[in-house]
């Protein structure tokens, strides 16, 4: 695993990220990212929200065809809730890129976070397009800039690569995630490879990836207009991997992607893993984990360092899943605070003052069992997205 | 409307406050409410969370016969995750009180408030219910000190009186609500009435009334292990009302607690009122409603003052519902933000510095519509649920 490798560190790929003067600071807004093959499988996977931005609209449509010759992402702007003239705005973006490198713009996937409900500088996207094409490279640098492009209230860019024995590696980079971007809630992700694998292939293996990773992230409930993960894969290699070591490769990237989100989310002060076991269902043991994630007088105790068991046990008691109030079993860094759903060990013995975590819910109703990433709510996400919003 | 009188102006009930002791501070920490007919019709309604504290359990039994003596309440402790021991404690505190007014155990009704998972005092529960049997009253202070003796984190007693000219009235305490107390979350009612009406009548009027009212705040989305309101029947009026006017009367009465509990609620700077219009059905109005209400980056955004829909179309575009965000209108303290999915007026024409806020969503979609209340996210409520959470 190296976290300073990303798009480019698989072979076949050039990326570039540049300042096209969509954001008024100046800093990198604009991505960009080529697959020179000699294959183009693509997937991807899009916000659940229905109300969709312009770019996840076309990327949704362009993606049909499991095929992309290359990415393009700004930051300064979502594009969501702009009507008829973003969707414009969206498709004027995906033809300049396919002008500047003589493809289809059928073959271009659009990205775009930022303020929701206003419309896009396009002559500063365009300007960024021409100057990104000019600087694309398949250096550790360039895979630099490009995750630095889509960067919005990120405090730093979020890469990962990691290498199969075989001779084949997956690599990419990430932006945002619920409360890691107010106004601009959107979490982003492209992901490489030099595999050899089919669209149809790829698209399989990235569901199962981003099920277990991207999906069990969930610090604030939110689900963003613009939110999007696609991969790309250019055969570069030579190498066909198997399905099962491909999909395990593809998920501990992901993985590590979303830690990265965890670690870096707006105000955190606790990186908190909810592990739920003894659940009916693996869907169920999910949907008690993000139920307890999701609630701010569990997120609070937890900022203050308060091992409140009693929270934990309130907020799960409202999720839709198979629960025994008498079975229920709550530990908190190893400390057993519940069983059969009273007063176990003295709330006491749990030391919850260092940053990491980890809460052990056991439903004890069945054998299911998955672990869902959160964090506190603190004085700084309230301020970062109080005092600080647009 | 009169706001200084609750449970006792209503004629037939007798009521008292008194300090216990299971409070170390030694404030007032338990109440009994009794009912001296000619009638005792009665009805509840109670939490809809899996994780039921004993005398919720307790209470859901005997208000099966539709019929209450007295009830009999305690903040302090919720004896809520305290097993078959807690259960006990709940009987017994029954017993006692069924003892000193010479009643069946059957015809008490059991509330607790307080920190969850700790078993009650009860040598301090049956000194208090002993002490505040020679003290019911039916006087004004008598009613006062009822609703003070229920008080957590509130930082005022709550009380709602109201007479129909016909010569009959309803009144009663609440206390509580979800931000309004952190590991004490929980919503407690009693209200009474001198009106003629059987327990059936009691019982389909209440859930009507507290659907309009209880069920449409929402300011965290927690739903605690006691939530509970009861309604007592004593026919001392002699007068039989309308089903249409008891039903307005009661929600009328149950309306103006439920404001008092947005008014205090933990942390709170900002009431605000979420109406959603033009949806497919109420349900969906109301579910809509609460999704945007539970926010917390509309929550935030709403504490700082700022008009920022694009993260209200965000937030609804989540909820289970018909929505169309090509017709979606968002206006905000009067001021049309967003029209057909798309921006409308500027945003710095929506003052929203005062305390009180309105978000009209329509959906354009159908012709109902809901209001749900709620309250902003503020640097309060982060420390009021961290710093000083048990």
């Amino acid at each position: 695993m190296n976290r300073n490798k990303g798009v480019t560190g698989p072979k076949g790929f050039r990326a570039a990220g540049v300042a096209a003067g969509i954001k008024e600071s100046g800093a990198l807004d604009l991505t960009l990212v080529v697959n020179d093959g000699p294959n183009d499988a693509a997937a991807g996977v899009f916000t659940t929200n229905v109300v969709k931005a312009a770019p996840v609209l076309w990327s949704q449509q362009v993606i049909a065809s499991r095929r992309l010759g290359a990415v393009v992402l700004n930051s300064g702007g979502a594009n969501a809730c702009t009507g008829p003239e973003g969707f414009q705005d969206t498709h004027a973006t995906a033809e300049k890129v396919a002008e500047v490198l003589n493809i289809g713009a059928i073959d271009v996937a659009v990205c775009s976070t930022g303020l929701i409900g206003e419309r896009l500088p396009m002559d500063a996207v365009r300007f960024g397009v021409e100057k990104a094409a000019k600087e694309l490279a398949d250096t550790v640098d360039a895979g630099l800039n490009a995750a630095t492009g889509v960067m919005t209230t990120d405090s730093r860019p979020k890469q990962s690569w990691d290498s199969h024995p075989d001779g084949w590696s997956v690599g990419g980079f990430v932006k945002g995630a619920g409360m890691l971007a107010p106004n601009m809630a959107t979490m982003l992700s492209v992901i490489t490879t030099d595999a050899v694998i089919d669209g149809a292939a790829l698209d399989a293996a990235l569901r199962q990836a981003t099920s277990r990773t991207f999906d069990r992230l969930d610090v604030d409930g939110g689900t963003s207009t613009n939110d999007t993960v696609l991969v790309l894969a250019s055969g570069a290699s030579g190498v066909t991997p198997s399905a099962e070591d491909f999909v395990a490769l593809l998920t501990k990237v992901a993985g590590d992607l979303v830690k990265q989100l965890q670690g870096d989310a707006e105000g955190v002060t606790k990186e908190v893993s909810i592990v739920v076991r003894g659940a009916a269902t693996e869907a169920e043991a999910v949907h008690v984990g993000r139920t307890v994630a999701e609630d701010n007088l569990v997120k609070t105790a937890l900022f203050g360092s308060d091992p409140n068991w009693g929270r934990i046990a309130m907020a799960l008691g409202r999720a839709d899943a198979v629960i025994d109030p008498d079975k229920l079993g709550i530990a908190i860094n190893g400390i057993t605070l519940c069983a059969n759903g009273t007063r176990a060990q003295d709330r006491s013995l749990a030391d919850l003052t260092g940053r990491d975590i980890e809460v052990v819910i056991d439903l004890n109703v069945g054998a299911s069992e998955a672990t869902v990433l959160t964090t506190d709510l603190s004085h700084a996400y309230v301020e970062e997205n109080s005092a600080y919003s647009s």
